[in-house]
């Protein structure tokens, strides 16, 4: 294939904007001309890319025209104001904001469900899904025909970076101060995320669901094609830099066999499987890499109907850029 | 009641036996003289109680007929060592190591099952629970007759003073030496702790699970008086000094009415639940506090058969000395 493709990043100043445009370099992405947007305050300065800088433009002065396909990495207010304008310019799309319903914008993880592609009108608009329910959808995908899933119950423990540079910069600070028993300054975090755990991520509902519990769930019950799945989540924030980590536990109609399920995720893609004896971590393994770490994996506890597993990813590089720029590999192979 | 007993604490130069010293103090337990006994290797310290330092006796050379009421909050092998001399000598035995089986001193959570305890023979010999089974029984026991239970899935993120003190040096050491962008160096934990989670505390059995979680199933079924209750368990040792937190949710054989469960949590002893709006942590409400902290209850997603719940504790206090001396404050009453 010697086609090459403009392309355009949305939202790239962000941690998952700039990972994604070093993706396409590293994985050398047929980029014909590359546009970096972003709101109007980032807008002037530069993104590296192939050993130059890439000038960030306004994205409300963009043609796209310009652009064939259009990778939306900024949050969903953004991409609801130009997502028509680009697919009405005849771009593809992908989007990480998870703003688009799933009937314009089907959620896909090429591991999972890259099958649908295929049914899809062109220009194709679809969504990349949040890094949670990526990191779920990849591992628990090769399963699905082992196992008769009855429940998830997942407890995800989430990494600041998600929440952006602020959320870094204040754990790191808070840290220091606590350590140089230095009074506690809270700005980002409503309170001490330092040594702490905090229950909640987002703003929950009138029932106690926050975004992104509802996102995980909608979005993993879409991909599995799986639509009534029962799927228990809460998700916490944890004080950890990079990479998010998910203790699973699933609920099966009939007893599940060991061995089967390591063969499964040994040869399932995106997915690197520990050692039995060892475990995966965020920092340890997780961060930089392109593979959803699995370790734990046992049955329950006199329960041979429960699968356990640990996952580790992470959140910015596989949970979100490196699915998107996966999605674009597929679609330049003849859908755009 | 005028009558007051001689105590003695083995294992109170750890971190669990300290805080118990000082809750005898705190709660004015009546105390006619305390003994406090460890190892060789601590005799010779001293323990502050009621404004005097208790010199630190060796418990190999101490004659446990000086004692009515003997805490055992040392490790199981110092445990199994010397109960059975206490026993022998008439003692009255709270075991907070997990070390006796429960058909010799049986599991009591004072706000769960303290029915239990008047038909045991004198001298009485009960166990303490793990702090993760005593945080959930707190809990759960005032929610059993609202419910009926089918599941208790629980990810329980457990602060690494239930190490002991070189784990929380540990954590306090690799914190500043990366911050100060220092080499790494681990030697109670087998990795990065700081800004990190492991997903293993403790050396597997041949079926993956560890010593903790075994435990926490075993003990929770017996204060809970459901042998047969299926309980998910994962543990994870979390960057955080003080303080455990759990993230669990029920599964229930009909839906629940959450009005009719903030009120059972509201009237129980040992509860704090705080505002549908908030939500505890560990740093922030549990640590030094007498109470299990509960926050985030709500339904599961598309799920009236589902409860979540979010818990913090303060597992040195609350999850296992505050506990003993409340048993032993049952015990007084009539049993000794």
């Amino acid at each position: 294939m010697n086609q090459s493709f403009d392309i355009a990043v949305v939202g790239a100043t962000g941690t998952v904007g700039e990972t994604l445009v070093q993706l396409l370099q590293e994985r050398e992405f047929p980029v014909a001309n590359l546009h970096v947007l972003a709101s109007s305050e980032s807008a002037g300065s530069s993104v590296p890319f192939r050993g130059k800088n890439v000038r960030v433009r306004e994205v409300d002065e963009f043609d796209f025209t310009k652009a064939k396909l259009v990778f939306f990495a900024a949050g969903p207010a953004v991409t609801l104001s130009y997502v028509a304008k680009a697919h009405a310019a005849g771009c593809s799309v992908i989007d990480l904001s998870g703003a688009l319903p799933s009937d314009q914008a089907p959620q896909v993880v090429p591991e999972c469900n890259a099958q649908i592609l295929a049914g899809l009108e062109k220009p194709i608009q679809i969504s990349s899904p949040s890094p949670s329910a990526t990191a779920l959808a990849v591992v628990l995908g090769p399963l699905l025909e082992l196992l008769e899933l009855q429940r998830v119950s997942v407890t995800a423990c989430l990494a600041v970076s998600a929440q952006g540079r602020e959320a870094v910069s204040e754990l790191a600070r808070q840290t220091t101060a606590l350590l140089n028993m230095h009074p506690l300054e809270t700005s980002f975090f409503d309170r001490q995320m330092a040594f702490n755990l905090l229950a909640q991520v987002g703003k929950p509902d009138a029932q106690g669901h926050v975004p992104l519990e509802k996102r995980l769930v909608k979005e993993l019950r879409e991909v599995l094609g799986l639509p009534s799945l029962k799927i228990s989540v809460t998700c916490i924030q944890a004080p950890v830099f990079f990479g998010d980590s998910y203790s699973v536990s699933l609920q099966l109609a009939a007893p599940v066999d060991l061995p089967a399920v390591t063969a499964a995720l040994e040869a399932g893609a995106g997915i690197e499987l520990v050692d039995a004896d060892d475990y995966p971590t965020a920092v340890g393994d997780a961060v930089g890499q392109d593979v959803v770490y699995v370790g734990r994996v046992r049955h329950g506890i006199d329960d041979t109907c429960e699968l356990n597993l640990w996952l580790t990813s992470d959140n910015v590089r596989k949970g979100a850029a490196l699915n998107a720029v996966q999605l674009a590999e597929l679609l330049i192979k003849d859908l755009l």
